[in-house]
């Protein structure tokens, strides 16, 4: 039975599940919840996520939600399966700093770019104008960030210095910058650009990147 | 050669780690900053944390930093060495829904009970006045919350089911929610009372409260 994701292709944590399943080269069927609205009826809640979110994974009959635990998840199910590709090594010291990476994503990186995106992106989809100044802001505090990731990516090719989770974690957030017009602020900074341009021009994220422009 | 933690014990995301050493049966010194100042320091931000937080661990001379991901590294290296206790479970399905709930307190939980403890523990650690109109929203916000993990929690003893390191991820902010005065939020809810009572009352956790008291 193929795994069944619930969520919608261009949703940032559906993007990072999608990057995930991919990179492990297993199949999966996306299921779209008809509209957001969905996402709060009692029958969702109870039987989907409950507090009302996307994605949801379901795999033969096992349901897991939040996309940092699904991508957890399928790392410790599928890696090795269907591919060579690791993106959480087996030694502990390696998969503790894919951890430590992922929990800086979430702490630091992406409490400044969602700022970004809320305005240029989400804000933009309910057919609303972003707030300048509310850009303006979001554009300091990702420079902050990304002065810091220069300093970590010094001599790295990748966070953890081999290609891992960590570093999908990062795909959704960051295309969205880009694409909304903001990339100057990684291409600035050399290692931050290097870096971005290892993960982003990997054969699976163009694939999806195309798939999305095709939408 | 023993394992440093660099924090205050009565930080929330340090407790978050003294837990799971003390649970796991690793023991470990504790290394508290002279000062919160110490955190902003170049050579603090070089060595220790780029971010300048705390807690940072030190084992045999491998650094990791982010309470969530130094908690996952020492399950992975130290289940099972001095004891029975099980955090993270082998199997892949119950060691996802422990993920999951770790995303959930990070996404949901911590997010509402943060802005509680934030005003009535933080502020007034450094000698400001409470907000009592951002205490009351949060307590509206933590009830939303909790009015969901009481479904969750619906005949089962922990949040996986068993016990794990997705409950020892909930202590700190709850403990401070309690001993600010706002335990009653949890206790009239009857699924979430008894879980709190079942992780409150181990121990482990009652050790390190009659620890922190002590000071």
């Amino acid at each position: 039975m193929a795994i069944q994701l619930i969520g919608y292709p261009i949703s940032t944590c559906t993007l990072r599940v999608v990057a995930t399943l991919k990179e492990l080269g297993v199949s999966y069927e996306i299921t779209p919840p008809s509209d957001f609205s969905e996402l709060k009826t009692p029958e969702y809640l109870a039987t989907k996520h409950p507090f009302g979110k996307i994605p949801v994974l379901i795999d033969d009959g096992f349901k897991i939600y939040e996309s940092r635990a699904i991508i957890r998840y399928l790392v410790n199910k599928y890696q090795g399966k269907n591919n060579s590709t690791v993106l959480i090594p087996s030694d502990v010291q390696k998969a503790g700093l894919v951890e430590q990476f992922i929990s800086v994503e979430i702490s630091y990186y992406d409490e400044a770019v969602h700022k970004l995106v809320a305005q240029e992106v989400f804000t933009k989809f309910h057919g609303k104008t972003p707030d300048p100044e509310i850009v303006k802001e979001a554009r300091v505090e990702i420079g902050k960030v990304l002065d810091v990731y220069e300093k970590l990516l010094e001599g790295k090719d990748y966070l953890t210095g081999e290609f891992s989770l960590a570093d999908i974690s990062h795909y959704p957030y960051t295309y969205y910058s880009f694409s909304s017009g903001h990339g100057d602020l990684w291409e600035k900074r050399p290692n931050v650009a290097r870096w971005w341009k290892n993960i982003s021009e990997r054969e699976i994220w163009k694939g999806i990147v195309a798939e999305l422009n095709q939408k």
